[in-house]
């Protein structure tokens, strides 16, 4: 049986770093859609608040199958 | 509390030019979905007509905050 | 009249090949969204399952006109 | 029956901005070219003249159909 | 004797998938083009028609040697 | 005598359009740095504000002579 | 457990056509290398024999387990 | 009124990590540059010293207002 | 002395994060390869497993001097 | 007046060195063009002989004005 | 002690060829900022002036340490 | 009978220039591979040793075809 599987392109956002921006997206990801298989880091920028504080922002693209 | 966008890709035409064609896509995006906060262009093309017209295609990312 | 069109991101797989993975996204899209218009391939990759033997993936953007 | 297109590359120049540079290179293609079909936007550059004035130069590939 | 090529870019198309699109566009090539050395693939797409048929469409640049 | 050259990356904006955000980066440029050669465009976003009015973003290069 | 992989970029080639080139370049790799995953295409070229006959080559990249 | 923005190149460096590289080069661009808005990933790469230790290396750029 | 170094592609994997991947995959070079000079991070994805897991994938590049 | 430029792909091959490759596809260019106003360095490539002798290949665009 | 890196984006010329054109960059570079670390070639022109004679231009970015 | 080819990325230096760099990788490459065919410059980045000299470092691949 051939799987035909969909990308969504999303953006997690963090204060602490990059790795936990990704975390954020996945975890928004899996909340919403079913059978998540793979994700693919797209980009990464951040956004400096006006009280100095950065706002970490990784674009994603997950990858998930879907259903026949 | 961290934020997760979307980022949706679509294509605006107009027979104007290429900065008609992006408004039209900005257009139909906030006409449906909510919360639209930014847009990137990815590409620029257009399609000559029979009758020698031409009608502007522009590729944007369009990204907006998904509801909490 | 100006047309606005949608990009979707998908994933088409063949153990046949490349072209027929491409066939199989196309099948999928055309059966569920209405209107769609073009595609452009994006990459190709393929999955070696433990018998050997080869999943070829082929990522395609589809076109297709929003409704006015 | 099969076409076979060809692309060809030219630049167009404007004093006014890039939508008029594009419009230049496509009304040239279009006076020497049978069966101009699309074109896409390759890059944007642009050159400052002695006097300060901006020539917007913008690189397109424009495509037609080879005769059979 | 140092030799010299040109590149030409061509798109090839097809009913039946992307190499039978590639094989279209140099059967043309040879026929117009002597000495045709190489190609190289650019981007592949397809255009859907209306009764859902796909004419797959591949970007190839020949190379060809220019006589002395 | 051979000149050396600089570039220095800036980002236009303006609610009109590309090509105007373009001019304002120009102008700027001018307006601090001596001997403006040329420009380049680098990339084009955009930022929609709470009313929902649109800021049109382009990042330019301008390359400028270096005094001897 | 963590894997490591490595990546080894080959070269297939067919007078058939890219699916065969990819194909004969995948039988190559699993002869000599233990435990392949996955391929990815790099880029696809072709050369033209004397004769007119058309070499097609495919460059992928074939990851694989390194033994632990 | 149009604001115009500046972006600078700049590579912050860190035996920690990624992240920690990151922060490093903000931290530095803070201090030295009033008005940082925002910052995007360019490269990721790493130094290993003589003694084995790695100097993780992320060049960013950052965007900050030019003063009127 | 002219020196000559070689580029290897590997990818790290980890549970924890982008970062602890890059580490698991030097840590496998410079237990194999003589001289590890310099890694270049290439492309991060993640793969999900059944249980939701993420397994964080990051490719790089190590260079690595070649003995005279 | 607004010009229209037309851009030219060749290659330039020598045994010498990449700086010769160029020389020599410009040398053609100006030859058999008339109004070569600038080039771009596209791809570098070269070819070994049996021998063992390098043939090196440069790709470059080279620029014209089209005559009005 | 973590170090951060400037990247500054210069042009170099020569009538010579591309190396020359790279070392004079270099030149000025060194003439006029401290501790530069290093160079990329981020792209090779070269402008064609009315003479014939060919102006030799490469871009690169060169990196320097930041005092503390 | 097909051919297949694996590709080796290595990097040549030298204190001359890049075609020096290049011939460096090569006469390294041909010395302790049999049947090296083509090479494809990566990319051109030099190093400032503390004496001021540069290194120019070429990134090239080299192919080779694999015995049968």
């Amino acid at each position: 049986m051939e799987h035909v599987f969909k990308l969504s392109e999303i953006v997690g956002t963090s204060h602490e770093g990059s790795d936990a921006a990704i975390k954020a997206a996945l975890k928004r990801a899996q909340a919403t859609i079913r059978g998540v298989k793979w994700y693919e880091v797209v980009s990464q920028r951040g956004y400096i608040e006006d009280d100095g504080k950065v706002q970490h922002q990784v674009v994603i693209k997950v990858g998930f199958a879907l259903d026949d």
